[in-house]
């Protein structure tokens, strides 16, 4: 039997056809090292375009990466950062805000579906400062959530308000901001919101590894390049991970297959016949599923997992078929 | 006037056709995350076929952190490791070493053409040890190394025996072991000349960005996913970092057109009218040039830079034309 | 009105006699740099006499530095000390063991009083390993636990096994050890319940700033002086942390005035007009109070805070007389 | 034969009286933790005045944390601090400012008897930033400097004042910061040079071990006891870092004591039949003494030490007496 990795993650796909295309069309020529090329120069503009943002843009190779280094720029080691408990940063990362940021903090906040509750973040705003404790230095939004959830701009805008008002930067982890997008978020609305660094994810939007840091508080800039170079994060053929971002902006691709993956869900959804744990904003479905029946379904050959609050997650991509959707269905139908 | 950066940097060429195929041909299908892939396995198995050795091998898009994150693992932030004081990792990576080991030192020592001067190692290994120092536990060879200077076998083997005699380990930035092979070195003698973990480049070898860490010593490899994801070197979509060395090694290209890189060299310095100043042993030629002179050169478009020595450095790659070769030759000849 | 801290924290005492009197002792001439002194020889010596072991002892002026050195010996950055979820190391110490340990994170259990739970320690021990997460490397035991609780010699020897069975290192937050020998907590068989370091206080003893770091595992000596200075933590005149064991070990006092601390937490205990909400072990007394009363206690000048768990703590100390358990043991009976 | 260590170092004697008594007076009672207390408060005022300058002070235990906790505010880990290239914090501090700073790295430079050369200071700070180089953030003096030399008022400005030209921050290490008063250097002076941070040294001044960090620009006051306690530097029994300070600058001794040790350095030089290899300007002797006659002084049973440049260092301290000096010229004499 083969095994069907088709909704473990929206990290099994592969690379969509404009960015294979775009790395090929870079590969001609010499080009300068470490960011210093024509490749990045063309894919930063193709992002402040996007954004419609006189922003500083870098590219690494991992989403983890992306992340830390960003909060290492905006909290000291013995500050911390706020995000939710489920935060991406805090549970599936194996402690990088806290290598990259020499000990950083996180203060984890409850919230539904991953959104964090505005009610927690005001109690941790309120707080004392005191010595034994690392206090906030900046608010860590995800977009889409890692449920699936999608902050609408005035839900993202009141958490950052109120981050902001007392002094604390601000990030987003937009390791899925292509779903986000797709869902209705308004991406040239971010720097309006007085973000000061987001990461717009590559990767599961069907690039080959890419992140984009888009530092919108441009003076964090400085001296940018030696931080990812200090943190191993400068590569010297840069013009690789700049070039996926070509093929998915120059085509319009990279929001338009975040549609196909956020409607391959709402069509899984559609048919799915188990309880729908968090709302299907985006591109994953999680759904309450009893663990004889998860491993039936992993009996019929396919591969997906139980998520942090015990529900089973299907997330799906780029690269998801209609054909998936319906054999998948048809096999949660069957083990019922 | 066209700028030429032909000879600027072996990082300046792009990927070698075989590297673009082999990405093409990984991106078919869904692949397990994280290098639990058929790819990463596949490349993995050619290395090891290729160094005749049982090692575990992992990849990163970055040499820097191939050779940061691997002297983490071999010394503690207390301690050191002893480099040539004009060794890639002291000179030109920012402080990863520091960064990736939590203060980890470097004790720095002489030696011609970037060798280490074997009388400097073992005063060095000599020393006693005081609680005010960084005492070494690791050393650290680079072949070849930064001038372009070839470690024969028995060179390296007598630098990393003393070291080993004394309990340290040991570590070889690879970022041109290709070019080494080319000149000779020995590829499936690494295992047997103890070392505990090479770094394999690829990128200046011809690659998109990726190098193998070659963990001789098995047991580092526990916990070391573990390690990279911490230091945000764990990309999830980790097929498109081990491609390339299928690409290059099932084709042969990773040594052949490495040796046609030192061929470059070779006929370059056959026609350089100054005076060279490290034997061209591999892939750069280094010459004395005065001030004047180099401006002249830059006056007509070719981009080369002064090296730390003092020298003019030009470097060949892969992508290195015998019309390149004469076009700078001429230019080199007129402006004397 | 005259505020009253006596009961605010058991580092808000002074030095007992004895240790004043061995720094004025320890005073007299020269003596070698750190830690190569006489004082720090006999005092080292009188520790290994008290815990009938042959360990290596270190002597720091912090109880964070004490215990994160200590961590960051045990566990590897990329990955998890176990610990109670209310432990000083995850809630007191401003994330030290991270910075010490380079991101090196915490694995927080529940568990009664600040003892951990067996069944939630066998739970944890048992998960799989994943790259994204910090697998545990070691367990850390407070004792007594920061809500006063005392470890039974059979409750911490089930938690270490349970450790050591699968591997993991182990240690002590001994911040209150004396309170526990003072409780019944047999000393001398620490080493033979297979700890590998434990931080033995003095501070909270009822000495000026100095905490004991006892490498039963003595290979981790090795460069541990340098591990120190590297840290900060190794202070040139170090005889003047080492003099206060000699004062508290030759006189016997270290057990015999925290014996004292537990005999007023005992006296306090029963004259409280409150819930008692911890087993009253050692020298600490917890009690249910509302906001109010506590308010009204602070207004007649007792300064005490309400911990972690909601309840108000009232800590003894050496220092504490009688006079002011009955003066408290008043004005508690006077704001109900 | 008795051992002598008197002039060994300055950190090998005991500490003056007045810190003693002082230690014995500020024991009374209880106080608040963490720096919160009267006798911590009145230590930083005393300093303030002696400073004339508005500045935040806290108290370390370790000068070598107190350097590095310094530096570390004051550069980011990707970024550089200048020092001389035999600076303690370079030499003998084991790598302590990586640790502080996550991987920040010293740039060092040559100059006479340890004092910084004017010229290669200009030459550094004029080299353009690459971003695979740590470019420099601060730059740190030593005054008097490890061979006993001293910066001038108009020395350490014109160093001080090119750094902060280019909007670099400074640090002052004052490990013999009296030494350097008692030489004629003006204390009163240093906020007016436009230190950001000085470290004004106890220890070697005749202090149990103390140090004071000096916020000279008190905005990195901000969240500082925070920054302590994360790097295990924050005690909490403040008191005794705090005191032995009011029992130096209350009696005058600290300064006192140090024209002390300054005269006993020139008495010795007066006496000394060896070549002085560095300008006898505060309480050393460094002397130009081959190795036979050095092992011949040792035999005698003084221990003194080869420094790093290779000349014989003799300390004087607060302690050392006319006597000692006569011996030691004694036996200096004998063994020619």
């Amino acid at each position: 039997m083969a095994l069907r990795y088709d909704f473990a993650s929206d990290n099994v796909a592969g690379a969509m056809p404009e960015v294979i295309e775009a790395l090929a069309a870079a590969n001609a020529g010499f080009a300068g090292g470490y960011g210093a090329d024509h490749v990045s120069r063309r894919a930063a503009e193709l992002i402040r375009a996007e954004l419609d943002a006189d922003a500083e843009v870098r590219f690494v190779a991992s989403g983890t990466a992306a992340n830390a280094l960003s909060l290492a720029a905006l909290a000291a080691p013995h500050e911390a950062v706020i995000c939710h408990e489920h935060a991406h940063i805090a549970t599936d990362e194996t402690g990088a805000p806290g290598f990259f940021g020499a000990g950083l903090g996180l203060v984890q906040l409850p919230g539904q579906s991953g959104r964090i509750d505005p009610a927690a973040l005001a109690r941790t705003l309120a707080e004392p400062e005191v010595s034994y404790h690392q206090s906030p230095a900046a608010l860590s939004l995800t977009n889409t959530t890692e449920y699936g959830a999608l902050y609408s701009e005035a839900a993202a805008a009141a958490l950052l308000d109120a981050a902001k008002a007392v002094g604390l930067k601000t990030h987003l982890d937009g390791a899925r901001l292509s779903n986000a997008v797709a869902g209705g978020f308004p991406l040239k609305r971010l720097a309006a919101m007085g973000l000061d660094v987001a990461v717009m994810g590559g990767t599961k939007a069907g690039s080959t590894p890419s992140e984009a840091i888009v530092l919108f508080d441009t003076p964090l800039a400085r001296r940018f390049d030696a931080r990812m170079k200090h943190a191993g994060q400068l590569v010297s053929k840069a013009r690789y991970l700049a070039a996926p971002w070509i093929g998915m902006l120059e085509s319009g691709a990279w929001a338009r297959r975040a549609a196909h993956a956020n409607a391959m869900a709402r069509k899984l959804a559609a048919r799915m016949p188990y309880p729908i744990a968090h709302p299907v904003e985006s591109n994953g479905v999680f759904v309450a599923m009893d663990e004889p029946t998860l491993q039936r379904l992993r009996g019929l050959g396919w591969q997906v997992y139980r998520f942090i609050d015990g529900s089973v997650r299907f997330m799906c991509s780029w690269a998801t078929t209609d054909e998936a959707v319906e054999a998948v269905s048809e096999a949660l139908a069957q083990i019922r």
